[in-house]
């Protein structure tokens, strides 16, 4: 299970939307998990200028609007890469037999078709589309 | 790295293309992995009634033809599931936060959507676009 992902639209949607700068401990508290893993993500977050830490103040702060930050811009931040992931292709076939010769490249370019679909649909959706959402949920819960 | 999926493939387009049944073996060789790997790979693919190894007789033999068999129903049958499944959403946030509480519904059904799309292109993709895409190399490279 690799859910820094998630984590990080979590630590996200709780920094945009809180009434105070949230810190890493406050966060790790409704992400469910140790402020150091939290740190970690706002690390990252951090070195691709998502977020700010103020010189002196506790917390964190936006440094766009969510409407201006797109989830492939969150999952590049957290996996320091430009390419989304979704398929490993095995390292070593062999070189003396055809299908082997040749396997690598054509299950990598099949492959990045579905990786290259789901970067475009995540840098479709926002911060801003997921607090949205989550407005929704929370209205309907209410009206129920 | 889980290269179950490539190498699933890798090994169906031997069993297709061969001009005897392969056995775990031979295709263990051009993988570039161990018997009991592909032994476990084609007891999922047995499983799911994508190959058929015939009594008394080494090797197996697919029961479909390789335009019939889409990358989905190999994704199927290597990850025993109807669903492709790319992002994990954290197991534990808190009940007592208002984002927290929330936050499983709102990511599952984002990551859903890419999930569906992914599916639609595995069931898009077949045996023997894989095969063709190869021949294409293989004639390339012939050429030059």
């Amino acid at each position: 299970m690799d859910t820094r992902f998630s984590s990080a639209i979590h630590t996200l949607i709780l920094i945009a939307a809180a009434d105070h700068p949230m810190t890493s401990e406050e966060i790790a508290v409704s992400v469910g998990t140790n402020p150091s893993y939290i740190r970690k993500i706002t690390g990252l977050l951090r070195k691709k200028e998502i977020i700010t830490s103020r010189q002196g103040a506790r917390g964190f702060a936006l440094t766009v609007t969510p409407e201006e930050l797109s989830l492939y811009d969150i999952y590049q931040a957290i996996y320091e890469s430009e390419e989304v992931h979704i398929f490993d292709v095995h390292q070593n076939p062999s070189d003396e037999c055809i299908v082997g010769r040749h396997i690598r490249p054509v299950l990598t370019d099949i492959f990045r078709q579905i990786e290259e679909q789901a970067k475009q649909e995540l840098k479709s959706q926002t911060l801003q589309g997921c607090m949205d959402s989550m407005r929704k949920l929370i209205d309907k819960e209410d009206a129920s």
